[in-house]
């Protein structure tokens, strides 16, 4: 056993330390197991739980590896059995603790107080390189589909003009349908068949990022190119979708980049910004490229900065907020100026988001505190129907994941919903007889049809306009520009259509389809109190509207402080803070009785091991004994080289980090633990062939630089690329120099929310469970903690599986 | 020795384990050890420095024996030297980490999962009465304030206006002088004499106790009553001084006696919120308090929520960080709702805050892009202006700490600066020669003095105001308001006049005149450049007087992306964001270069153990074995009586924080790390005498519950007071259910950063330093992390002192 790595098991507790709260022994029975049909039910203490989920890991979790494997075209059922109840193991964790190993303190130590400020300026001039881009980006989208779209409407609009009075109103129909579904097709297509992670708003997989989930892909800039055709085409093409969510996603891709100055799938590298060239750097870059992607859509930099706090903040950070805040504001700004410029009047700087709501004027419209609990009721109604969203799109998930997996079938279902969407609009503008005078209206492509002279279909500016325009009109036209009907059927209408098209293989977003629908029943809300006020100045539809769109936003995707503060500024209005608060609040509450959010929920659907703010409230029955993984694969300070490639290539196991113990090869004693390493290092040291012979342990073993390392990151090569020969395997490698000396440990007796706490503050990717000798007795990892649920009925356990 | 606590001490390095990095025995030298006439030179690691410390603190530490000591008057020497690179040993530290004892589980798991809904409740009701007291609070200050300094306003114009006609106006300035002087003369005397912590604005104090410093007396009822009385006298006396920041103290004050549900103050308990009686939960509310009192002062929820997390947050928390955003958003709502019915106009929410700056209407004032550089001079100046107020107020509170300190001497002072600034004041708008229309201007109190009937002296719009109203005009007045002559004239004055105000003993905030400096300047610059570009319309004074507003304050405190949203919110406009962050931003750096922040400066020249966001760039070098205390007093799981007495007793060493090591009390061989028991907790296990005696240690001890330790929170008697006879002092002390079981332990080897950041994430109190056996070795406390500070030429380190 001496040249093998020792499974150092507890499970026989054979410590001779005794237990001080007197319940030596003990194991506390784990919680309700398992949902119906998980895979498998809790898992135990013993060794065979880790044999157990070695035979179902028979796909090596390494990323490359994975990737590796999805170039394989594979056979697909036809039906893929799916249970909510489920953690993947086929996510990877980022590490936001750097490994202070002493390559690394050495590093530091060389580096002066003159060079820090060196790094610090390149931080910053980092963030600035993000927030151009990103505004750059968020503009080409813009202009294209502005001017795409434009395109459309009025080829559709004139083809419509032209046969209304000859009849024949079905050839447009079919003109309009067809347009859309081909290019819903082109942008299906790039999404299904070239990365299918650049598929809807992005923004659950850059929650996962920020959380420390490595989703594949997600930040390549092959993505980036494919989410933004994909978004541009999905909403030229009429579907109903917003191209606000995909710029959090852009934003995030671009600075992953940047940030790293260099481009693997480009096969450049630009020799700059090594140093940020790890986790740690480029994930709090990545927040910013998302602070600036939400900045440069709402043109609300605060939001930007909270949004990524909400959703990724581990640790705060004052200098790191600040430059978030930074990238956010230059990305607005150069939105702001670009468009600015692009619309001719270069100085008065008026559009700072893709989306603006235009000027809600507080002394117009200003509320008063009677119709507080107005609001509050409206809150109770988007809660209502952002929670029948969820679950309808829940259900329109399940049966996507069980049946339409394959690229065409995809591909297919995106163009039947956009050739949908045109014949519901077409339908419902033809049925509409809500005519109103043109005249003093703001819309841009007034179709007449059946109305008078002089007069346009009002139904139409709904439905005949980018989604965005359709909101802003909503807001701000005058009194009495819709009637009931017409906004009533739009609403009914447009939940549906939108709620089908959330999850389609295409790049879109839903915060404005969202707000649409808010907006809509808002003004309804507001025309109905208006009548039933006898037309009191105060009952005015367009702040309805508003509270509407709130509403509806806040009860399907759940977000609290963030998402006021976007409202707020989108609005450019500070008094409607306090109302927009208490409606989304109100929406939060009452939408999480019934279902979560749609972002937690397509999380869930995928089995992602994303951890919450909080352990659940009642785990502190649980310890880390009961939760941590046993027995642990440890590893030597002095290790035979065969070994650590057996470990290695053991696909049953395959774990990342693996704690060091002990350095005296010729011993089987179990020792205290010394260090952690990971598997990445390992690689490059055995690629790099650092070991010395056993004969000439005196020897010096090659010397590696943290370039190495860096070099290395992030696409480390799968253990199977490294050819390690017979002679070789014989070697010994030491493993001091390159192991992070003071990893972060707890006792067994610590409770699940304390090691939980440690872990997401953190940011860890590893956590050493050690006895009262400092002997490794088992190891937590964020999938050891994601399992546990709060549940209806109390804590439960998810179950692990290879999905 | 078998009886007496172990000092466990690695001073002679006698460990067996080998030295993984090769450096074995080595020890770092520390860096340039102290500054000019520190007290003494660095520590060193041997047992000496531990009594030398010992020596020093012949004072005792715990809070309530300071307590105790402060009431007896001192001799107080005439001259107080005093050191600016010394850390203080007489403030204790709040622990943001749960002592996760067997009864804290035994409460935490018998409570489910609807109790749990039950406390989560409470701490929104709590926020909503935060909220709302604070608004409150903020609406009495405002009323009082108006009508007093409305009244005496008035007296003095009517003596004026009566004088002008017949000569003798010195009369009027003898009487204006007076009256200020008085005023200020009762409001110094309750700080000085009652309450000096009420002093100044508070915002440092509740800078230290978010991050974790107890500052003793600082959020106690009294504090408050003094604080709000003092604000008012000050402001009516006519002091170059705002109302603002005092409003974050009392906030915090307020969420601290709320959330405990009891004021030891008052003697009253009301049996309410005890689950909350800890420094977790009481600190999260603090930071609750805090945000609503910016909240108030400025209009500015968001801003709030921030401005609290820039300052307090270890770990973002997002149900906090709501529930924080909440207790805002309710106090602006309260002093809106209120001031709007006193003010008669009950609906129209006009009043968000305690200052409003007025509407910026961006279509008539926006900004364009070639402004930009213009502001960013504009922050460059702040930047330089800021520094200078700072230098000049650091030589002047050094003198005030050597030479004026006793109350007495503090109070004729304060009366001094309020006689000089309305003496000032006066003879600036007597020798003004601004003469402007009265017609259309909105000017509170004019004073006609020697202009043409129907005009009114400008240079009074600007001192014969209270500070706010004369920001307000300075930003809104139209162009021509000013001239030139008479707003560089009140510049000069008044920032003497702040500058000398600005740690005087009143309470006070310096928001408000670094606002007016920052206005008036801003508005001269905003004239020039009107002039050089002959009028263009883009040259709005008003414009630049926000813009030089933000930068001077910006410049004195140097706070960033708080600031920047508190005046964007202040202004009710979001387009100004980008220009105010890049003056705030070229203001810090710029300011930053010279000197420190007003805020850091005093609480460094309190010698406060303040955490900073990140460890010293440079100090990679240092590991925790250079950094821990050693040796630590540690105690065994079953202790004597008297020994535990004894130690407490000590007060050489004074510790709060002492680990338990090994349980059998036959053996001195020393033992593994096993828990972490807190002086608060000895002491009330010794005043509720739960121990055996020795003979029957089988016998079960009293059982202590929660509550007992909640009852005693946060004013544990000291050690003195409890009476332990000489029979109990041979009983034995079981610790084991007590302790925390589970004490965040760092290994030797730990970097500084490393060491740093999870002191920090976690808002620990003590960590233990344990080696490679899990022995312990040293401890951290915040004073050995506080003590290395970047200085010019480097790191550098502290000393440590019984100031």
């Amino acid at each position: 056993m001496a040249n093998v790595a020792k499974k150092v098991s507890w499970s026989g507790r054979d410590r001779d330390d005794d237990d001080e709260d007197g319940r030596a022994g003990e194991t506390t029975p784990l919680l309700n197991g398992s949902g119906p049909g998980a895979a498998g039910s809790g898992r135990q203490l013993t060794p065979s739980s880790f044999l157990r989920i070695g035979q179902l890991s028979n796909v090596d979790l390494n990323e490359d590896i994975h990737e590796l494997e999805t170039e394989v075209p594979r056979q697909r059922p036809n039906e893929i059995p799916h249970n909510e109840k489920l953690l993947s193991l086929k996510y990877e964790s980022l590490d936001y603790d750097n490994s202070e190993n002493q390559l690394f303190l050495e590093e530091e130590r060389r580096i002066n107080h003159a060079a820090f400020r060196t790094v610090e300026i390149k931080r910053w001039v980092i963030c600035a390189m993000i927030g151009i881009l990103t505004g750059l980006v968020a503009c080409f989208i813009d202009i294209v589909v502005e001017n795409l779209a434009g395109l459309k409407y009025r080829v559709v609009k004139d083809n419509i003009d032209k046969f209304t009075a000859k009849g024949g109103l079905s050839f447009s129909l079919l003109l309009w349908a067809t347009l859309n579904a081909s290019v819903v097709m082109v942008g299906s297509l790039i999404v299904a068949f070239i990365e299918p992670v650049a598929a809807g708003s992005g923004i659950p997989q850059i929650k996962c990022y920020l959380n420390g989930v490595k989703i594949p892909h997600v930040v390549r800039l092959k993505t980036l190119v494919i989410k933004v055709c994909g978004v541009i085409l999905s909403v030229v093409g009429g579907l109903a979708v917003g191209k606000e969510g995909p710029m959090i996603h852009s934003g995030s891709v671009i600075a992953a980049g940047i940030s790293q100055g260099r481009s693997t799938s480009l096969k450049r590298d630009f020799k700059i910004f090594e140093y940020f060239r790890r986790d740690t750097e480029k994930r709090d870059f990545v927040s910013a490229g998302a602070a600036a992607g939400v900045s440069a859509a709402f043109g609300a930099p605060v939001g930007g900065v909270l949004f990524s706090l909400e959703e990724g903040a581990s640790f705060w950070n004052q200098f790191l907020t600040w430059r978030i805040f930074f990238a956010s504001m230059i990305s607005t700004f150069t939105l702001n100026s670009v468009l600015s410029v692009y619309h001719g009047n270069a100085w008065d700087l008026s559009s700072p988001g893709l989306i603006n709501f235009g000027r809600f004027d507080s002394e117009k419209m200003g509320y008063t505190i009677q119709e507080i609990p107005i609001f509050i009721f409206m809150g109770v109604v988007g809660g209502i129907l952002g929670a029948l969203f969820n679950a309808l799109n829940y259900w329109l998930t399940m049966f996507r994941i069980r049946y339409i997996h394959r690229p065409c079938l995809q591909v297919v279902e995106a163009m039947l919903v956009a050739a949908v969407t045109a014949t519901v609009g077409f339908v419902m503008i033809y049925c509409s007889r809500d005519c109103q005078p043109i005249q003093g209206s703001s819309v841009a492509y007034p179709l007449q049809l059946f109305c008078a002279d002089g007069e346009y279909n009002s139904m139409a500016t709904a439905f005949f306009n980018t989604p965005e325009k359709s909101v802003v009109n909503l807001f701000h036209d005058p009194p009495g520009s819709y009637n009931p009907m017409t906004l009533g059927m739009f609403t009914l209408m447009y939940f549906f259509l939108a709620c089908w098209t959330y999850g389609l293989t295409v790049s879109a977003g839903v915060f404005i389809p969202s707000l649409l629908i808010g907006a809509a029943w808002g003004r309804l809300f507001g025309i109905s109190l208006s009548y039933l006020t006898k037309g009191s100045i105060w009952a005015d539809p367009g702040k309805y509207a508003l509270m509407g769109a709130a509403a509806q936003l806040g009860g399907i995707v759940r977000m609290t402080l963030s998402l006021t503060v976007i409202m707020m500024e989108a609005t450019g209005n500070v008094t409607y803070g306090f109302p927009i608060m208490l409606v989304l609040m109100t929406a939060k509450i009452v939408g999480d009785y019934f279902v979560e959010g749609l972002y937690d929920m397509h999380i869930q659907l995928q089995s992602v091991p994303f951890l919450h703010w909080e352990a659940p409230v009642t785990s502190h029955s649980l310890t880390a004994r009961e939760v941590m993984s046993t027995p642990v694969t440890c590893l030597r300070r002095i290790e035979r080289v065969g070994t650590v490639v057996d470990i290695l290539s053991d696909t049953s196991s395959n774990h990342n980090g693996f704690p060091v113990v002990e350095s005296n090869p010729d011993t089987t004693q179990v020792a205290g633990l010394r260090g952690l390493i990971l598997r990445s290092q390992l690689i490059v040291l055995l690629k790099h062939k650092v070991f010395v012979e056993r004969a000439n342990l005196s020897l010096v073993q090659r010397r590696l630089k943290l370039k190495d390392f860096r070099d290395a990151y992030p696409r480390f090569p799968p253990i199977q690329s490294i050819h390690v020969s017979q002679d070789e395997r014989e070697c010994m490698i030491d493993l001091s120099e390159f192991m992070n000396p003071s990893p972060y440990t707890v006792p067994q007796e610590a409770s699940l929310p304390r090691v939980f706490k440690l872990f997401r503050a953190l940011g860890l990717r590893h956590l050493v469970v050690v006895d009262n000798r400092n002997e490794v007795v088992g190891m937590v990892t964020r999938k050891d903690l994601a399992r546990y649920r709060l549940g209806k009925e109390g804590l439960e356990e998810l179950s692990l599986a290879q999905t």
